[in-house]
């Protein structure tokens, strides 16, 4: 899952390290600064439920996340990722979609710069309802329709559509870390999903 | 404007009697009761400014309607109308935008029912921002991405659109009656766009 | 329960009529023409989750209203009640949690007018997650802290204090009637209280 | 104002540098290693508009401080701050609403984790409604409604209270530096007081 493990390419894209070629630009965090920044600073993050809507706007269906960890454990998440330094938290948000969702997703970034929850993970479980043994990081947390197909690239396995009944259920939850089970319930519940 | 001027078309659509072959439907008021009603409840209305969007989902321009009243008069306006009674929310500002915009505006409705802000119209001026000589109309207010040409039917004459500056402006917000230059204010601050 | 049940009282307060000495009123409704405007127009309501919280605002009670209808029957509720005309949608919910909770509950009724949900309750069940069988209702819902002691006046024949935990459980969704463990649940979320 | 003037007091409050006696805390941050971190990565704010409200929960007043840059110039603000590492947003809204205005302000924090709007503040002036020379801060805002006497401590001189319509004119917008007048105009017209 994005915020709680290791990169498997460390010059690939965030929320892992820097942009290929950029670890010489003062901007941006080699992954020992990022690594030692983490243990001094939150972190801002993005974060997003991709959904399905009909044609009145109403959402169908919640797109989760099938991800393999570096020892080979298959979690479930939504779109997560960290907000780099000049850059916009709309401009993260499509990012961290296109890389998880691929290039013909199609998201429809909300007009609003507000978002659902603002979900807050610490090292140390029990603080809130989240958690990141990694980091302090504070999530804005979007619901976001896509109208396209969804191609997962990078360490993300598939996309999966669920009825809101089977994103808001206590199995998926269990099978999602760090809090995110909680996170989409919270997600529908804005969307007046949830029952 | 919709909620302040006579209906030219009593058999017409809303905000102003029951649809064409309703009258003997219980569900659906005459026109004598709906003017009834309206000195005894308050009446449920939605309202819908619409908005063109940039591919990462801010607002551009923003959609003002040009209508002229029965007395010959120009007024601006937005998208505006009466919930009906079985009617979704949703459904009455689908119904609205598609009356005032045409049919091939593509209105992107919102996922989440909550509005931008609550507009309550009172027959009396200045108990709130927004006023309505007509009724006590209570309206849940929405900002709509609107995606395909804008084709006005009905009364509204024009769409035009506006910068977000020009929309906040004061000399626009004159020609707006009712309050409703301090709606597209509380639009645009909803979506960031005030200054 | 409010919505649903009829009035123990037909000159008392909202939501089942005229206020006493006000059947003369043209603005007031008597009871056979609000229940005559009852099958032709959506009611406007409003509803209010009554919360505790500590010093930072987290939310750490619900309190949760028991009720006995006609029958006799105990049912589980929250504050509800309908707008009247020329009444302000802040002057109503003020008006039905001093009625619900007693003058020594001191609410603190949120700044802004938007509410966490609009909650539409439909006479036939299925149309949304909320049901009304004797009226078309839409109802905006607030989560309302409260500092004082809560003594119930009219119907309501208590106040309990639950957790955040046992006011979102099955169990007492299973009590409540028309659909409000879903918004008791979605009142929850919007203050980051579900799990 | 609290993001864009050096700390009187080095060992000071937040923003600008650990609590006394933690220079030697790995979680806290050096003034040079903070003022790195500026440079590379976005930094956690949160800000408040302090306001008074009525009975009904109406806003009446503003509260905006006064403060003296190290250069003698005055300027107008709210209240503003960093996040600390491992510190929750809603504690550090209240440490820093606490250090500008005084331990007796009973500010009630809101009991929802949204703020009203996302502020985004960049080095580069136009990128954005916010700017900062100093570093990117993503700011999450607040209204908070304050009930005691406010007694500024540190470096902000006072807080003068103002109407919603002094509050949101063009003359205190231009003595607000970084956009802040924009800040406090969203805030209003989150809470419906904006016209």
């Amino acid at each position: 899952m994005a915020v709680r493990t290791p990169d498997p390419d460390p010059s690939g894209d965030d929320p892992f390290g820097a942009p290929e070629g950029a670890a010489s630009n003062p901007a941006w965090l080699s992954d020992i600064e990022l690594t030692e920044a983490r243990r001094r600073l939150p972190m801002l993050y993005v974060e997003g439920v991709p959904v399905r809507v009909d044609g009145m706007g109403q959402v169908t269906e919640v797109g989760i996340l099938l991800r393999a960890t570096p020892m080979g454990e298959m979690v479930r998440t939504i779109v997560s990722g960290r907000v780099r330094y000049g850059e916009t938290v709309r401009d993260a948000l499509f990012r961290h979609l296109e890389n998880d969702l691929g290039p013909m997703a199609f998201p429809l970034l909300p007009p609003q710069p507000v978002p659902f929850t603002v979900a807050e993970y610490f090292p140390i479980p029990g603080v809130s309802a989240f958690h990141d043994d990694r980091q302090h990081a504070v999530s804005l947390a979007f619901v976001v329709p896509v109208t396209g197909p969804c191609e997962p690239r990078q360490d993300a396995l598939e996309v999966t559509w669920l009825t809101p009944e089977e994103a808001a259920s206590d199995s998926l939850s269990a099978e999602m870390e760090g809090g995110r089970g909680t996170l989409v319930r919270l997600a529908l519940a804005s969307v007046g999903a949830l029952r």
